[in-house]
C-alpha cells in the first residue's frame, strides 16, 4: 500500500478533533514566539497523535524535524502528509534497525537546539555518536520513564550537560497515560490480537507500578482472576489488598492463561519462567521497549494469527504476541487520542519552558503551573468549572504556635 | 489478499485448541451416528469459528454445507480450508447483497435436512423462495434473539411445518454470549477503531436487554459515565440502580460521546434521534444486523478512517462506524473463542437432537440436562469439580402438608 | 429500654420519606375500596418499613393485625407506634420461640382473610393447627423464594386451596431485592459486626443463585477474591465468567478468611465442611433462615463482640456471626428502605389484586402490568421519563410469512 | 452499661488475632530494649486498636499513658482492660470537651519523652500550656495528614525544637489507610446509620484526594452515581477519568442524596452550600474532625435515627450524620482492624526509631527501609512470597555514557 497524503491528513484531523488542549491551551501558549525558530527535534512513535504535535510546533514557527522513536511504528500516511505540509521527516515505515539508527544520526546532524524524546533515543545516540551536537542541545523533553532514568544516570555520571524535563513525572503525563492509555489499549489489543477473552481467565500481571495497576485494574473489570508478580513489597501488599492474587512466577504461571509484563526492567521472563507456563499460554509486553520478553530463548516461532506467533517450548506449545515488543502500540494504535493530547501537552509546555528559561544543567520536572493549566484546559473542554479554594476553607494553627 | 488455505487452517486450529467443549463432549455426543450421513446447513458468519463448528458436524458423518448469515463476514482464508477439507462451500467473500442472497438460494437448492441458522437468514429465504424444500425440513437450530422472533411469528402464522430449537433460550448461550461476548467485543472493537478512550467519556446505550447490559457493564468499568435509553420500566429501573443516569434519547444524546444501540429492534435511532447528537459524537450498533442505526438518513460519509465514516448533519459532524453494522463482527472477530464454544455446543447438540428426537412443529428450548452438560464440559476442561447436592441440603416441607 | 412511641414514629417516617412507590401510587390503587373492611394479616419482619406497609393497608380501610416473621428481629418501638395508631399487634420484642409460634396462632385466630407472608410462616401453621381458618382464606401474597417452594410443595400436595401470589416472581421483587438488598446489607453487616475489612481477604459464597451473586459482586467491588461454590453447572460457569473462583467446599473453604451461604436450602456448611475451614474463619448465613450453617455442630460458643461468637473446634476456633440467623436482618436493619418500597409495593398490589379477583387455587405471579407499574412509579419518583416504543421500531417479519 | 474488664479483653484480643504485623514483626523490633523504661504517651482514638499498641508498647518496656485524641471515641471497656493490665489511662468514656481537653493537660503533665499522637492534639496543647515539657520531648510520631500539617506549620514558625515523624507519608500508611480503610467504613457506616443504599442513588464527594478518592471508589462500585467537587485541577481529572461526573458545588449538590466531605480542609460546605441541596439529602464527614461541614449553620437537630439528625431549612429538611463528626469513627469503629495493623506499626516503628536514633528537629518520613519491612511482614503472615529482583533486570544504561 502506497503513503497517501490525503490517507494521513485525514487521520492527523481526527486526531485534532480530539485534542482540545493541544489545539488551544499548548498553541496558545506556543504563540509567544520562543521557539520561533527554532530548530526541535521530535522522536517518538510517528504515527497521527505525533504529527500533530510536530503541526502545532511548526505552527508555532519552529523548524521541526521529526524521526521515529522505534523502528515498527513509523507511518508512512502520516509521514506523507508531514511532508507535504512542508516539515523534514528523516523515517522509514518498515525500517529495518540499521536504517532507523541511522535516521536518528541525520536527525543530530540537523543540529537541533530541543528535543522532544521517547526512551531518550535521540539523546543517547547523539551523546555516542555526535558529542558537539550533544553538548550543543539546549535542552530535551523526555517522555518515558525508562528515557528518563538514562537521562538521570548520565546525570549522574556527570555526563548530562544540558537541562531536562522528564515528563513521565508531571501528573498530567503519569496519572493518566499509564494507568488509563496502557490499561485500556494493551488489554483491547490483546484480546484483538487473540479473539480470546478475559472473561474467566487468569491475567498474570509481572510487575505493578502505574502501568501493571492499570493494566490488572481494566483485566479485573473485564472479568479475569488477576495474579500479579512484583518484587516491591509494599507494591505487592497493594496488589494483595487490590484484591489480586500475589505470588512468584513460579507460583502464578502455572495458572496463567496469559501472562504481560509491565517491570520498566529487563528481561521479566526467560527459560526459568517460561519452564513453568501452562500449555497455550499466551505472553504479551506492556513494559520496556521489547526488553521484558527474552524472545530469542522462545526460539523460532510460526505465525498463526497476525502478530501472534507459536512456539515450542518442548513439551507445550505457547503464543507471543507482537514479537515481544509493545503489544498496545505494535499491536495497536498505542494511547487513546485525549491521552496524548495530555502527555504531547506536557511535551509542548515543556519545550517551550526549556526554550524560554536558563535551567541548570540536570533532570527537571515541568512546574506545578504549568501542569496544572494542562489539567484546567482539558476540563474547560469538558464544559466543566471548579470552585475555588477559599481562604477559610484552611485550617488554621496559628493559635498553637503564636 | 489471496486466499490462503494454511492461513485458513491455522486459525481454525487457534480456534480448536480454546474449544475444549466442541472438540470434546460435542464430538463424543456427535459420534452415536445420529447425523451421520444427514444433509446440514450451516448458516452463520463464515469465520475460523464457525468452520471448526462445520469440521465437527462433518467428522461426525453429516454432508455439511456452508454458507455466510451475512455478506460482509465472509473469511476467504476459511473457505479455502474448508474446501481444502472436502466441505461444500457456497460463499464468496465481500459478496454483495445480491450475490449473498443468490449463496442462500444455492444451498437451499442442496435440500438440507437440517440448518444451523443465524437469524433465521435461509429460513426464511427456503419459506419464501423454495417452498417445498422448506416444507421438507426436519428441523432448524437458530442463533439469535432475532431469528427466534422470525421463527415465532411464522409458528403464530400458522407457517412453521418443523420443530425448531432455538439456541439464545439455552442458558449456556444467553448468559454467556450477550453480556461477555458482545459485551467485550463491542467495546473492543469501537476502542480499536477510534483510538479513542472510555475513561471520561460518555457512552448512551439504546437498550437495556442481556446485550445492552452488558455493554453497560464493560463500558463502565473501562471508565465511562453510561447513560441508558430504554422503554421498558422495570430494565430501566435496573439500569438506574446499576449506577447508570436513565433517560430518553432527547435527555441522554445531546451529552453523549458514544452511542451504541442494542434494542433487538429496528431503528433506535434516525432522523430525530440524530437532531439531538453532540458534535463529533460516534454511533455504533451492537443489535440487530444493521437495521438499529437508519444509516440512509445520516447521507453520505466520507471515510476517515477504516471503517470509519464523518457525516455532516448541516450543523455538526458525526462518524458511523462499520456502516451501522454490527461493530463487534463487521469491525473486529466477533465473539471470543471461548464464547462460541459454548454457543456452537448448544448448536451442535441441538442439531443431534433435532436428527434423533421427533418433536412436534413449533419453536422448542434445548433440553435443561443437555444445556447443564455443556456448562459441566467447560467447567471439567477447566480442571473444576463441583460437590453434588445432597438430599438433606433440601428444605423439607412435608410436616407442614400432612 | 423500654418501648417508645414517639422513636418507633420518627424510624417509620423516615421509611416513608424515601418510600414514593407504597406512598404515591400503592396508595392510590388501593384507595379504590377493594381491601376496604377486609382482614389481612402482615407477617414480616417487624420493623419500620414493614410497618409502614401496614399503615397504608389500613389507610386503606383495611381491618390488620401485625405479626412478626422471626422470633429475633420484631422491634418494640415500632410495635408501640403501630398500636398507638390502632393497629393490632401481636408480637413481642425478644420472644422466645415457644411465644413467637404462640403469637402466631393468634394471628390465625383472628380469621385473616389475606395474608402477606414472610417464608409462608404463618400460612403453613394455619394448614397445620388451623384447618378451619386455613381453609377460609381468600388468598396469601408471600415475599420469599422459600415460601414460595412451600406453597408450591402444598399445591403439587393438592393441600392448597386458595390462590397465592409469589412476590419473589415478580421483577420488581427479584431483580432488585436479591442482588442489591441482600448483597450490600449482608456485606455492610458483616464488616460491621466484625471490624474487618474485604480488601485482600478471601470471601467464599456457598450457592450461587440471585442471593449469592448479588454478594459476590458487592464483595469483589469491595476488594476480595471471591470463591464459589454452587452445585448447578451453569450457575458455577457463571461464577467462573464473572471472575470468581469455583470450586467444591473442600477446595474452597481452607483458603477463605470469611464464608458466607446462601444456598436457600438449608445445612450447607456442617461439621464435615467445618473441618475444612481455615482457623479464625468467619462464618455468616445470607440464605435461608437460621438453617445454613448447622450451628449445634459448633457447640457452645464464647461471645467475643455483639452477635459475633467464638467456636472451639479443637485444632482451631472460628466465629459465628448472628447464631446463623440472617446476617443482614438480625445483624443490621434488613433490606435499605429503597428496596422494601419496591418489594412491599408487589406485596400491597398483590394483596389487592387477590381482593379484587377471583384467581383459581394455585401459586400466581403478579401481572406484568402491575409489576411494570411499580418500576415506572419509582422511575417517575426519580424524575425520569422514558421514551416509548414506536410501532416502526419493531421488526416487521410479515415479507416473510405472507 | 458499666465498664466490663472481661469485654474489653475480647475485644482487644480480637485485634490482636489480625494484627500479625504488630503481634510479631513490631513486639520483635521493639524487644531490643530502645524504648524499654521510656515514658511514651500513646493519643489515639481510644479503643481496642489502639490498645493493643499500647500494650504491644508496655510489653517492650514503655511506661505508657493513654488518653484520647477525641472526646467521643473512647472506649469503657477498654479502659478498664488496660487498667487492669498496669497501664495508666487518663481519658474518660463520654467526656465532654473540658474533660478531654484536661485529660491531655494531666498527659503532659507526666512528661512524656514520646508521643504517639493524633491530629498533634497532645502536641499543640503541650506547646501552648505546658511549654516546659514540651521543649523537653525527644520525638513526635504523628498519625494525620492534619497533624503533620500542623507540625510542619510549627517547625515553619520555628517552634519545633525536636524531631518528629510522620506516619502518613509511610506508603504503609497512607496507600491503604486512606483508600480502603476510610473507603469502606465511610460507606459501611453512612448505610447502616441510614439504611438506605447507593445503588442508583447519587452520592457527592467533596475533596478528591485519597480518601475521597477511596470512598468515590467504593461508592461506585457499590451501584451510586458519584459527583466530585475539587478545587486541584488535576485532581479533579483524574475523578473525571476515574468516570465520575464532576462539577462546583452549585452544579452537583442539586442532585446528590448524600453528600460526604473529605477534603481535609475546613467548612467544606455551609450555609451557601446548603442552600443548593436537595431535600432530605444525608451529609456525612470523612475529613478533618468535625470541621468540614458548617454543623452551627445547620441549627438544631432532631434526632430521628441513632446518630441522625434532621435539620429544618425553611424551604427542605435535611439529614445530618454523627453530628458533623467522622462518620467511620464517631458512627462506627473505624478503620477495619487489618488496616491498623500496618499504620500502628508505622507508629510503633516511628517510637523505636525515634528513642534510637538522633534526628535534628522538624518533621520526618519513617526510613524506606522499615517502611518495606512491615509490608513484608504482612505478606508474610499471608502466605505470600516475592521473587527478587536479578541483578541482570536493570536497564544499563553504561554503554552510553562511556
Amino acid at each position: 500500500m502506497t503513503a497517501d497524503v490525503a490517507r494521513g491528513r485525514e487521520a492527523i484531523a481526527w486526531v485534532r478533533e480530539f485534542s482540545p488542549v493541544l489545539d488551544g491551551h499548548v498553541r496558545s501558549v506556543l504563540s509567544d514566539g520562543a521557539i520561533d525558530g527554532r530548530k526541535v527535534a521530535v522522536v517518538v512513535h510517528l504515527e497521527a497523535k505525533t504529527a500533530f504535535l510536530a503541526l502545532v510546533l511548526a505552527e508555532a514557527g519552529a523548524d521541526v524535524v521529526v524521526a521515529g522513536s522505534n523502528p515498527h511504528t513509523t507511518n508512512g500516511d502520516v509521514v506523507a502528509a508531514l511532508r507535504a505540509d512542508g516539515l523534514q521527516v528523516l523515517a522509514h515505515e518498515d525500517a529495518g534497525i540499521a536504517q532507523w539508527e541511522q535516521d536518528l544520526i541525520r536527525v543530530a546532524d540537523t543540529h537541533p537546539e530541543l528535543i522532544i524524546d521517547d526512551g531518550a533515543e535521540l539523546t543517547i545516540r547523539m551523546a555516542k555518536h555526535r558529542p558537539h551536537a550533544f553538548t550543543a542541545l539546549r535542552g530535551v523533553s523526555e517522555e518515558t520513564t525508562t528515557g528518563t532514568a538514562r537521562l538521570e544516570a548520565m546525570h549522574s555520571a556527570g555526563s548530562l550537560p544540558f537541562p531536562t524535563l522528564t515528563a513521565n513525572n508531571a501528573r498530567c503525563k503519569h496519572l493518566f497515560d499509564n494507568r488509563y492509555g496502557t490499561g485500556q489499549t494493551t488489554i483491547q489489543s490483546i484480546l484483538r490480537l487473540t479473539n480470546r477473552q478475559f472473561a474467566g481467565a487468569t491475567v498474570a500481571i509481572i510487575g505493578y507500578g502505574w502501568v501493571g495497576t492499570g493494566i490488572a485494574a481494566y483485566a479485573k473489570a473485564l472479568g479475569a482472576r488477576v495474579a500479579v508478580v512484583e518484587v516491591d513489597e509494599v507494591r505487592a501488599l497493594e496488589a494483595y489488598m487490590d484484591g489480586h492474587e500475589v505470588g512468584r512466577t513460579a507460583d502464578v504461571l502455572p495458572k496463567a492463561d496469559f501472562v504481560i509484563t509491565a517491570t520498566g526492567g529487563v528481561r521479566a521472563i526467560g527459560a526459568p519462567e517460561f519452564a513453568s507456563l501452562k500449555p497455550g499460554a499466551i505472553l504479551a509486553n506492556a513494559g520496556h521497549h521489547d526488553l521484558e520478553i527474552d524472545v530469542p530463548a522462545l526460539g523460532t516461532g510460526r505465525e498463526v494469527r497476525p502478530q501472534l506467533t507459536s512456539h515450542n517450548l518442548g513439551d507445550k506449545q505457547i503464543s507471543l504476541l507482537s514479537h515481544g515488543a509493545l503489544v498496545n502500540i505494535a499491536g495497536g494504535s498505542g494511547h487513546p487520542v485525549e491521552i496524548m493530547d495530555l502527555s504531547f501537552a506536557v511535551q509542548g509546555l515543556g519545550c517551550h519552558y526549556l526554550a524560554s528559561h536558563d535551567l541548570p544543567a540536570g533532570v527537571h520536572v515541568l512546574p506545578k503551573e504549568l501542569d496544572d493549566s494542562i489539567a484546567a484546559a482539558r476540563l474547560a473542554a469538558a464544559g466543566i468549572r471548579l470552585d475555588q479554594l477559599q481562604p477559610y476553607q484552611l485550617d488554621d494553627v496559628s493559635e498553637w504556635i503564636g
